[in-house]
Order: C-alpha cells, then structure tokens, then sequence
C-alpha cells in the first residue's frame, strides 16, 4: 500500500522507517509546515518511495522534512493516510480534517491520533459511511496491545468491559514510588530525567492520556453493541470520570503494601461508563503491571476474561500497531 | 455467513449454539454417522437454519443430530463450513478432506481440528492457493486467546517467538501440586474428578496438546516469514521436541518454591524449533498462570514482548474464537 504520513514525531518518522519491512511504500510524509512527496522516478534507499533516512536527517538538521507544502501530502495519490499529529481536544483540528479529507477521496485512513476519534466518534462514522474508504485506529489504544481489534473480533456486543493500566508514565511513576518508598515529587523527576515524563506531565499524571483511550473502547463497545449506530450513545472525554495521581502520597501505597496490594491507575470502559482513577489492587496480580508496561484486560460474555499486556508507547511500538492496521486494509 | 458444523462435541454444539448471536445461521450440522440439515423453510427457534435447542436435546437423548448423513452436510450450501471433529494425526483425516471438500467448492473453512493444520499445513496451504476460499484456525490454539490473528496482525516475519502455558489440563495439575505439596497421581484424580483431566489423560500431560498448538504456530511463522512459500520449512508433531509433566515429582516444585520458582509446562515456536518442557518460571511472573489459564507469550522484532492470557479451552470459549474467525472471513 502507498502511504501519505501526516505528522513526524516520533510515531511518524517510525512509520516512514519501518513501512518497507511490511511491504509498503511511504510516498508522503508531512509535519506542520512542510512535506516531502515522492517523485514517482524510485529515488530512495530503501522504498520508491521517500527516503526514510534522508527525511529523518533533515528533520534532525533543519527542522524541516521537505520542500513540499503539507498540502502537497495530502493531495498526494496515496492508499492510506496515516494520522500522526499530535493529540488535540474539542474539534480534534487538524487531525479531524486530515482525515476526513482522505475520506472524501475514497480513500483509507489509519490513526495514532486519539483526538478524532476520542472526540469525535460519530462525525468520524458518519464521514466513513459516505465513503469507499474504511479507518482504523489501533495505535490510539495501547501501543503495541492489539485491544481495539481484539474487541472487534470478539464483537464489542459480546465485551461487556475493558480496563487496565493505559498510561506508562503513570505507571512507572506508581511502580517506583512503591519499590522505593518515595513520594510522587522525587519519582516524577527521575522519570522526566529519563525521558518517560514530560517536562510538563499533566496530561500522563492527571490521566487523560487514559481517559482519552477509555473514551474510544467505550465508543467502540457502544457503537458495536448497537443494533443501529444512529442510536449508540457517543462518548467524549467530558463523559469521563477522571482522578489522576498526583494526590497518592507514598503512605498509600506502604499501607497497601503490607495488605499485599499495590496502587495503579486503572481506566476502566463500557458501553455505558468511562472512568479513570487511581485503585488498589493486588501486588502480583495480572492488573499490576511494572514500569512503562500497559495490560488491556477485556470481560466477555462466553470466553470469560481475556488479558493483553505489553508495551503501551513508542514509536517503534506505536508504528507496528499503525502498520498491523493498513495490513487490515489490503 | 451460512455455516456447516462438522462435529457435534462440545464445540460444535456450543458454536451451534453461539451462532445466531453473532448473526450467523447454521444450515447444517454433523456428527460422525448423522447428520441434520436446515431444509430453507425457516424452522427454528433462534436461526432460520438449525435449530440449536432441539439438535442438543436429540444428541443428549438419542445420540444422533438428525435423521439425514454427514454427506448431506458436506454437500449443503454453506458459506463457512465449521471443522471441529476429534483432532487426528498423520493424515489428520477425516478433518483434512472436510476441509479440502470445502475449498474445491470455493467456500471457506474455519478449523477447531488442530490435526490438518499442525500435521499438513502444505497439503491445506496448496488446496487454498487453489480455491475462492480461504482458512482460517485460530481456535486451535489457545482457545479463547487470539493468538493466531495476533500474530498475523504483527506480521509473521517480525515475530521471533512464541512460547507460553497452553495445556489446562497440564497447568492445572501443576498448580495443585505446588499449591498443595501432593504427588502427580493425587492431583490427576482430582483433575479427573473435575471433569479437567480425561480418563486417559496422556494427550495433555504428555505434552502432545501443546505441542500441536506449538507446531501451528510454528507453521504461521516459517509460511509466514517465506518469501516464497514453495521454500517455506513445513513442520508436524514429529518435528517437536516433547517432554510431558509425568515424571515432575512434587520435590521439584517444592525445591522451586524455595527459590521464589515454580514449575509450568511451557511450549515454544520459532520459525526454526519446536519445543515442549516442563520449565522452571518466576512464581510471580507471566508464566505462571494458575489452574486451567493459559498464556501466549509473542516475541516481536519491533515491538517487544505481548502477552496474552485467557481460558484456553472450553466449548463456548472455542466457539466464541470458531465465530470471530468466521467474522474475519465476512
């Protein structure tokens, strides 16, 4: 498949390295003001298509991917475009756009990009629906953990929950707080000096980077359980119910600890609630994952409780789930 | 999708029963000598095909599906046909030919029968290359858990390994012998008793179950990872390197114990071995599910480690991973 790549963080330019090892050719790649498109002569190492090292250099050097305007990606002739610009709330812009420009051209779109489809769930249907084109969205949720699409498997109406550890930031902060004995402040430091928080962590601490994955199983419960989609409910991130974990203090967790129980921040979907917070629950039971790690744990109606753990970010990761997902196009 | 069950054991008749909730019709179903088949005239509780309820009741009382033969059903007008018949080695018949019958007729096949696709995954690869229709068999590991789709989702030749607990039966009898210091034959009558353990248990404790399972896995990796299937390697039963959980005494896992170990029959593929052993694993670690759980480990190339736990078998489990198989295939 050909692919136009809108965005080029970490999970963009992942994408745009990894493509030709699956078999796909990257012939767009874009960042917020400037794009390379592929000439269609074959110039490039690894791909006819862009060049991965070459991008990758010149965004390193000059902060710049290409000569080419973003527009001139999303004009491009491509078979998928894939989402990969940063999270945004409310209107979900530009990332919305993006793609329903693709869906207008008949053609797919992929995204690791939670705003439209946290946000915006039902203008999103209602754009596939008036298309040839189909979108997929397994990046949104848990990195590498196949949840959005073993939940389709299942078939949503015979899931009636998912929950678990959705966040690696927080996760890492609760896991070293209680293996060391630390408070909150000092453990969010380390985690900034390693690069596993940001310099501003709100959005991992406060947990609505997990809120945000919440909101979208619960629209894909809602909207798969369904007899008809014009009257699932659809969910937003204003219908989450969200606590973060700045408030644990290291007491908490050394009184769990001696009950054999720990604390994570557990977001937990249905078809009817969405809700994030930080719990109790065994220290060496299967929602107690250590670190960056996340586990997706899926209740079904016949095949009892499924648990999915691996690795929830990264661009690499991240990059896998967007590429597993144009696979499911072909 | 229009389905022909071949089997009528406890996966057969749970996806007879599944089906029509998962929007399916059952138009014919077989045992070993019988057969019924849906005659179109719309009779039937829950299908306009079978009747779930009646069939079940009629092999209950009288041992028999229906009054017409199993050809009947092969030769019914199915969209899907179902092979869940006891797993045979060898020549893995009479599953291989249900299958190939299918294929010649340009339909698809979805297979709970472990033996044509671990014992002649290249006989089953050509017949597919040579039809409309396809395969699929994720039910036959690990029941519940989808570890065949997730694998295919990652790409077979970015996945290393796959290794995991994926006998019940055998996990189970480990467990209870380290939870409760008793000898193997103490907890295999239990195990019995319990309806967990056959009354020649030897497929599961022998190891010969997982290896099976292994032995797919190991197939979906080589076809998978070939650049072209003609040089693919093609594994069977006799390729796999097999040791059983009979000879573990009850001090093994008491010495293991004392070093925060425990012991698990643990299966292992790659695209080059096959492997099954009892192992030594971290008490508290992903391996050592407890009772009849099993767990699908996935080594991937770019994503690191996912694990997947579950109920490994069971009808309604089986079924429910027979039907999203079948909902892939729509």
């Amino acid at each position: 498949m050909r692919l136009a790549v809108i965005g080029a963080g970490a999970v963009g330019r992942s994408v745009v390295d990894l493509a030709g090892e699956h078999g796909h050719e990257v012939v767009a790649l874009a960042d917020s003001s400037t794009a390379v498109v592929a000439d269609g002569t074959g110039a490039g190492s690894r791909t006819a298509g862009v060049d991965p090292d070459a991008v990758v250099a010149r965004k390193a050097e000059r902060g710049i991917v290409g000569d080419a305007d973003p527009e001139d990606a999303l004009e491009a002739d491509y078979d998928v475009l894939v989402e990969a610009t940063p999270t945004t709330l409310g209107d979900a812009e530009p990332g919305f756009s993006h793609v329903t420009r693709a869906l207008e051209r008949d053609r797919h779109a992929v995204l690791a990009n939670k705003g439209p489809v946290a946000e915006r769930f039902g203008d999103l249907r209602a754009a596939v629906d008036d298309s040839d084109g189909e979108i997929r969205f397994e990046a949104t949720v848990g990195g590498a953990i196949p949840a959005v699409s073993t939940v389709e498997d299942i078939e949503p109406g015979h899931v009636t929950a998912v929950r678990g550890v959705l966040n690696g930031t927080a996760n890492f902060i609760l896991t070293r707080m209680a293996a060391e004995g630390l408070d909150y402040d000092h453990v969010l430091a380390e985690a900034q000096d390693l690069g596993v928080a940001e310099a501003d962590p709100s959005f991992d601490v406060d947990g609505t980077d997990a809120a945000l994955k919440c909101v979208i199983l619960a629209n894909v419960l809602s909207f798969g359980a369904a007899d008809d989609p014009a009257d699932a409910r659809e969910f937003t991130l204003d219908d989450a119910d969200v606590s973060g974990i700045r408030d644990v203090p290291g007491s908490a967790l050394r009184l769990a600890a001696e009950d054999g129980r720990t604390v994570r921040l557990i977001g937990e979907a249905t078809g009817e609630t969405v809700r994030v917070a930080p719990r109790l629950v065994p220290e060496n039971g299967t929602l107690a994952v250590s670190g960056t790690q996340n586990i997706v744990q899926i209740e079904t109606s016949h095949a009892g409780r499924l648990n999915i753990s691996g690795r929830g970010a990264g661009g690499p990761e991240t990059a896998s789930a967007v590429l597993g997902d144009v696979g499911r196009l072909e």
